[in-house]
């Protein structure tokens, strides 16, 4: 049978990405409080493509995928990367992993035990000068309005909001441990299953915490940079307002300028 | 040519909807304040199909639409229903159009102008029996929490909210009119640009009318049912609420029991 | 503490679905060959509340759910029901679970092994009267066009569509049998891995099958009544246009009219 | 009133982007055939804020969108970042506005006229050392797999794609004619509205021109870059693979080298 992926093109263009997109995947990621979770992670994965070659062959992609049974780790991560590239035959492979992560919390006050969503992903890049490798986090919390608050009788408006953090890093970190500064620096985090002394105790802190989205990204960059495992970071908030039917939203890069040494 | 759908199909299964789903089309509707406004709807329109046939025709569908050249009102919407179901020899047809529709608002103080925008919808269904038109309107607001305000030192959590009303009706009236009776029943309204002096102005307003998504629903249902010309009423409220990651949701259907005299 | 929404209302308006909507959480069905499966659900659970309250008690709703530990069955769900009934002091109870669920197919050809995924819910609601329980099946397949075969000199359009089956059933059944027979009934079936040799079979099975939206949606009825544990059934189909920015459509609902005896 | 955004800030942290994200707004953007079109944009509009002060003014962003009153072009855009920059006080600004744009089709042999809609976008970004806009623009077209199309006996799996181009450029051009050139490269362009006629003649045509996405973007790329006004170019194409359930995507970049004189 021909192979027309294999023929020579002459329109001498490269290709920058090719491959597939939006593949929906069952995986199984490390979990600090439960050893492994299994999570759903919609993937793609990209190789470069030399201006000599018709096509690249899609089904390889889905190969070294299966290869690894759904075991994604940190640390494996970058052996897709590694075998993607060699598979195709490229200079160059990109992947993206994204998938809902759950972390069981407990309640302020009651202490009642519920499961929290947070949005990950996994962002590597492998070309022949260097290998690079982002985790993505992202946090549903509340803020509360400092300006609303300090104009207002009683009361301030407030509203859920989401903390994203993009990070680079030495060595294997727990993403909770991430989640759990992010939702310091908020007003307030959010549960799924709250009482009413909850309530409570969650309203005055937020009181007690007014951020803008300013604020948020501030915090969180001034806390994460103090770890010195992490090397290069992007943060972002962007708040529902519950006063607007659009978002305000903030964002600051950060790099450790000591991180090449 | 031959005309593969006239064929006949054997199988004696009658096609409850067929047609195009999804098409995005530049309509005008009217508008209070400026007589007409663009904007851009999404359509679905269905037929039904009797089990002797094979297909329907999806190009006369569009004709149709075409036929309007993007004029769609309360009043010549049903018109459409008609001439799907002669141009498609349908016992019954089916059509819903969703839009922005636009709305130019004074904040409450400064009385800065600018403008918001509000999800709305023409459901229509004929058949041999009868012919039903619905109109649906999404309006975001603010919601305050009556439960945190009540048990709080200060301050309460509130969030953006959005209310859906789907109405019948016996004539024509304003969208604006009932978008206005239902940002009346919120904690507050929402608007697209507010200056310091509005912000604490709402902040102290949604302190002031607390409310849960089934306070919300009631009294929006309450003002609505007051009006005649109304027949039949939903009333959703969906709160994004601020101290968790998923939304708190009412519902009330109302029926006049008079409507048929 | 005083319990807001345990207070009276007297606007006399009872509300017809109130609770939590879009929650995540990962849950467990069974699955035919390897016995249990590990997903990730978005729920909405509902009751009703009687016109003399003012408010439901939303955390009842996520506890019900944490009681299940995530096992989630045919068997168990209506169970559910039940619960929320009973704990919400409710007449009536309504449950939606959207998941995806993976099944591990081997390509027509190669026999080469890969995952599909294909979005199921369950849909129960039970009133004083009666208990519903459905199971929506949503199937991704090839359809390819009868007219543009029959006109054209080689080659048809051809594309992506989805068919959607909702059912009611007397007794157990597995969800892989009827994705079986959904895909028999379309031009061909889609993979998410495919050798050349595959890839070959499938294109000259889907012209040899071709189906408009109409045969498909007929198709999958004719064999799905024919199973006497189905009594009644929607079926769904949408193509995305490979000539078109929009989609066909088309639906058929039949009930087992035998279904009460 | 105190401005409590206007206050210092200690933690000498800047941040690189704030302002407010996803606004709709009703925009009229400049139209080939008609002179204008109104069309409704989403919107997200930010400036820097420097490490000393607390917050950004979030009503400005409002206010400037507001004083075009809706009337944007590619000419008078940039002059949208500068006022941003100016009334915020900031050394950079950066706007994305999204919208649907409709173009008055002629079917291929009926000549039957139908409006198709293409997203496209602008995108501007200013800071003190350089002005940069791009405009994206995003066509769904049918492409016909090479690779089946060798293989089978009778036709070949095709599907709807959507090619993006991202294009920064030296003067005025009009995305109706980038639109064209796109649509020229696919297997075959997609429409509104077909008569059987012209069905027949779109399925010859796609069968007469298989396309890889690798193909498409080169395609594209080969004949966009033979313009002297476009200085810098991103190709992207998504094929919504017929025999899969994930996408096919590529994308090339190319810069000219010569722009710069």
């Amino acid at each position: 049978m021909i192979d027309v992926q294999s023929q020579p093109d002459d329109r001498r263009i490269p290709i920058k990405k090719v491959g597939v997109k939006d593949i929906r995947y069952p995986i199984i990621v490390r979990d600090k409080a439960r050893d492994t979770q299994a999570t759903i992670a919609s993937c793609s994965m990209y190789v470069d493509l030399p201006q000599d070659f018709k096509g690249t062959h899609m089904s390889r992609f889905i190969e070294v995928l299966n290869r690894r049974h759904g075991r994604i780790t940190l640390n494996n991560f970058v052996s897709i990367l590694d075998e993607l590239k060699e598979e195709l035959e490229a200079k160059s492979s990109h992947v993206v992993m994204e998938f809902p992560y759950f972390i069981e919390k407990g309640a302020p006050v009651s202490g009642e035990r519920s499961l929290m969503e947070y949005n990950c992903r996994y962002i590597g890049e492998i070309n022949h000068a260097s290998k690079n490798f982002q985790v993505g986090i992202s946090v549903p919390v509340t803020t509360l309005c400092p300006c609303s608050r300090e104009m207002s009788e009683r009361g301030a408006h407030n509203q859920r909001g989401i903390v994203t953090v993009t990070l680079e890093f030495k060595k294997f970190f727990w993403i909770e441990d991430v989640i759990d500064v992010i939702e310091s620096c908020a007003s307030a985090p959010v549960y799924a299953l709250l009482k009413r002394e909850d309530e409570k105790y969650l309203t005055d802190r937020a009181y007690e915490h007014p951020m803008f989205v300013e604020d948020l990204v501030r915090e969180v960059t001034r806390k994460l940079r103090g770890d010195s495992n992490f090397t290069w970071l992007k943060v972002e908030a962007e708040n529902f307002e519950s006063i607007h039917n659009h978002s305000a939203y903030a964002m600051v890069e950060w790099e450790n300028d000591d991180a090449g040494e």
